[in-house]
């Protein structure tokens, strides 16, 4: 169905195509998976739909948390219809619980839980690896403005709390997740990101079970059945 | 002239023994050069005296500006009688241009001018290679109190500021340098740490020829010699 449009942009796990209005675009989710920078790839049969119908899902929940966000339609289960945005090189991380690169950075066991959660920065950039970045660096390099920041941090710990409730009602715990946000033409924000177990980590309750792409990172299984059990989760409730 | 004094601690470039009083210490500054985490290691003749004079000359300055700092008597030409504190495990760096580090973590060129100084925060850890961190980390995880964290940013400033104008008389540019800071019994903090080329970068004006630790580093000529210079610098100046 993308035939008549343009590609803008091909990442990891998504394409980026024209809309018929110029500031709109389609994010199309793909079934590829990559890790550690894009050495590690596979592609997961299924993947692609499944993140596309968690998103969908759980994007209009944030917008009905007062958080707005870039999705206007769902095209197909894997196309989304969105608001072409500028983004904001930075990528925020909220963690409830130690797993990932700040176990490696500061020597913390996997599994630590936090006290409160935690909003840590990267800056965006595949060559350097997307390296750990204050709110001064922003500042001075001109990667966001203060409110911006402010903003996001905000949005995060909102989204946080949302999610958090979402996933503890499937018995599921939210360890971490990243975002992105982006700003429209006359500067307002939006989280414009998708929010699939791709950008979360996610454990089974009690048996912690990773339920998320570190399942593929790792070799603990086949992804694939992961996203299906994921998805049979997250929409068996729905009814 | 330390054998009636206990080794408390060994590390790089000095040793600390006990001294007299329980509330104070010797640091004794050895001749040891280390980079890349310890992987380099040589010895350069005379480094110790010449960084345990011009710290010797420095320190005083800055208490002077109104930061006070750990040092209480310069007891010998390598040796410094000082404050005991309980060290706050953050490395705390400012930066006037890019260099070093920050090259590395976000792809920019040596010698960019930066249009304010930054500070960073490192968490002080050899085994962790000293990550990068934000001050919402040492909150969250115990390492300081945010009045402590204000303090520290406030002290590395104005150490600065003075610095910068000291060694601009010597036609040298301050490029970074690093601070550690360490609380006494009843709270109070003090700047407890060396000022020195081995922790600052430091750039003669014009030449931009490098007068510091990276002359090892990067193998650009006789350590040795160049220390010699620059204590010649420092103490020429001084009559």
């Amino acid at each position: 169905m993308l035939e008549n449009y343009n590609l803008l942009y091909e990442g990891q796990a998504k394409r980026i195509y024209s809309a018929d209005e110029d500031d709109q675009v389609i994010v199309h989710f793909k079934d590829d998976a990559t890790a550690f920078d894009g050495t590690k790839r596979a592609v997961i049969r299924g993947k692609g739909e499944v993140n596309a119908q968690i998103s969908a899902h759980l994007l209009p929940m944030m917008a009905n948390a007062g958080i707005p966000t870039h999705l206007i339609d769902v095209l197909s289960n894997r196309d989304h219809l969105c608001h072409k945005v500028d983004i904001i090189p930075i990528e925020v991380v909220v963690r409830n619980v130690a797993a990932g690169s700040i176990c490696r950075r500061f020597g913390f066991e996997e599994g630590m839980i936090l006290s409160r959660p935690l909003i840590e920065f990267f800056y965006k950039s595949d060559e350097l690896h997307d390296p750990p970045m204050s709110e001064e660096h922003a500042l001075l390099f001109g990667w966001a403005e203060a409110w911006e920041l402010a903003y996001m941090r905000h949005a995060a710990a909102v989204v946080n709390v949302t999610l958090r409730s979402f996933w503890e009602r499937l018995n599921v715990t939210l360890v971490d997740f990243k975002l992105e946000f982006g700003r429209l033409g006359n500067g307002r924000i939006l989280l414009a990101d998708e929010i699939t177990p791709d950008g979360s980590r996610l454990w089974e309750k009690g048996t912690m079970r990773k339920l998320d792409k570190d399942v593929f990172r790792r070799d603990l299984g086949d992804l694939s059945d992961t996203y299906r059990e994921l998805h049979q989760r997250v929409f068996a409730q729905k009814d």
